[in-house]
């Protein structure tokens, strides 16, 4: 079950990163590259600086569905572009999925917990964060967009919820509703960073 | 034999390396240290990735090989412009064999056919994208150009021809001229991706 | 003594990462993430290269110091921007103690001397880069300032100098002299690489 969301979730992250490059201008190698950069990128530097063997090494059906996804969304982008906010709501979803299983992942290592915070706020933004570097686009850390907060607050309170309850499934549903819930929020209200919290920009 | 040519890869991709940077601006350090990561920037990726020793911690001539043909580059810019067709056509020769003796080396370790495919991509044209984003440049994913599609199917061509005829030099040998033959044609015909294969630029 | 020095650089790196951003707009999950990956960035690459822990999964206390020194730059800004020279100067010592560690802890390794340099300035300005390509920034790399050029010569010195002392100590703190005084001499004169090690700009 978690197997299938996390090929779900590798989906809809290569579908939204080749949306995000598309007006670019970029052929179809580039745009399955970005699209799979996108969807495994983050996951990738968790694994190397864990020296962990990378994950999609290891079971390569990451790639195909990244691979297959980006496919699509370079031939039916209209398609997918009609359907954006559903998109962005699943790309949510998808991140806070991300960034819990990662935090698990790492906890399960037996390292520490604001380790296993930060491995889990990497996994989620880093392939998006990557992408944006390769194709020159203005990343999220630049934007006031509340993209990786929601996460970080999530995985804290994963940390928080696994030790009260000790059971790594009600911690985990419990924070994978808030996390969503809060970047959900984020999105249907289109929330910015609260101007104290951001630098003047331009 | 095989060792000289990749030493002569090495300094080709190291001074095409400095070419491209050359109108940015940029002083003799930071000419060499771009050189030398186009030159070894995919194949240390990609050893990163392998959790293989970097090969050329191994072998630092790489290293010297790189960085004085960077040097000669930045001094003598001119002398190498003026070649730069032939650097053109040396640049996509050594761009197959990198990537064809990556895949190899991947399918040495036992692992499977589409991940050594990827990796030999990845060791081909990795060095000259990291160089790209470092230098500020708008890197050959968001091009049209034909440059990695050759070595995609070279290296595809290569997996199937070491099955077919069961031997590593036959295989290696016509998917090089098959590979190289490719670029030189999109080199010397200006190709580009057709339309339908690129999203609009701009 | 050392790891206090060690913190204070990290601290610094992580005060100049956050002010060299501040203008670009960034909010504060930007200005932290990127003010510790300017702390700590170059020493990261350099163990993934080596294979070796990543220093700051050994001791979070990097990740603490930096993140906090980064929430400090953030705040207080204003208050720093006036110290800006004191920093610059900090820096400048800061970039020459990573990278003469760095050198040592190479050589430790049994590694050779050019590797050890290598690793040694990359260490120092790796994590400046890796803040200006994910800033969107043009780096060191493409500029005349002269930053990288006292901690190349300054490892080198370290060498030659820890073999003929023969004491880690000495050649240490001469090399430290050496390296300091130079970029701090490029600070006070504003100096540029001259005009013949570089290449026209614009």
């Amino acid at each position: 079950m978690l197997y299938f969301q996390q090929m779900l979730g590798t989906a809809v992250f290569a579908i939204t990163g080749v949306l995000a490059i598309h007006k670019v201008g970029v052929d179809v190698f580039g745009a399955v590259v970005l699209g799979i950069i996108t969807a495994i990128g983050g996951g990738t530097i968790r694994d190397l600086l864990l020296d962990q063997p990378i994950f999609w090494i290891a079971d390569f059906n990451y790639i195909w569905v990244g691979g297959g996804a980006a496919l699509l969304a370079f031939f039916l982008t209209k398609r997918f572009q009609q359907r954006y906010r559903l998109l962005l709501y699943l790309d949510g979803f998808a991140a806070a999925l991300f960034g819990l299983v990662a935090t698990e992942k790492v906890l399960g290592l037996q390292l520490a917990a604001p380790f296993a915070v930060m491995m889990g706020v990497l996994t989620s933004i880093g392939g998006g964060i990557a992408r944006d570097v390769l194709a020159g686009r203005t990343s999220l850390l630049m934007s006031r967009e509340i993209y990786a907060t929601p996460i970080l607050l999530g995985c804290i309170l994963y940390v928080l919820l696994r030790d009260v309850f000790g059971s790594i499934q009600i911690a985990g549903w419990l924070a994978l509703i808030f996390t969503s819930s809060l970047r959900f929020l984020a999105i249907y209200k289109e929330l910015q960073m609260p101007a104290i919290l951001s630098t003047s920009q331009g």
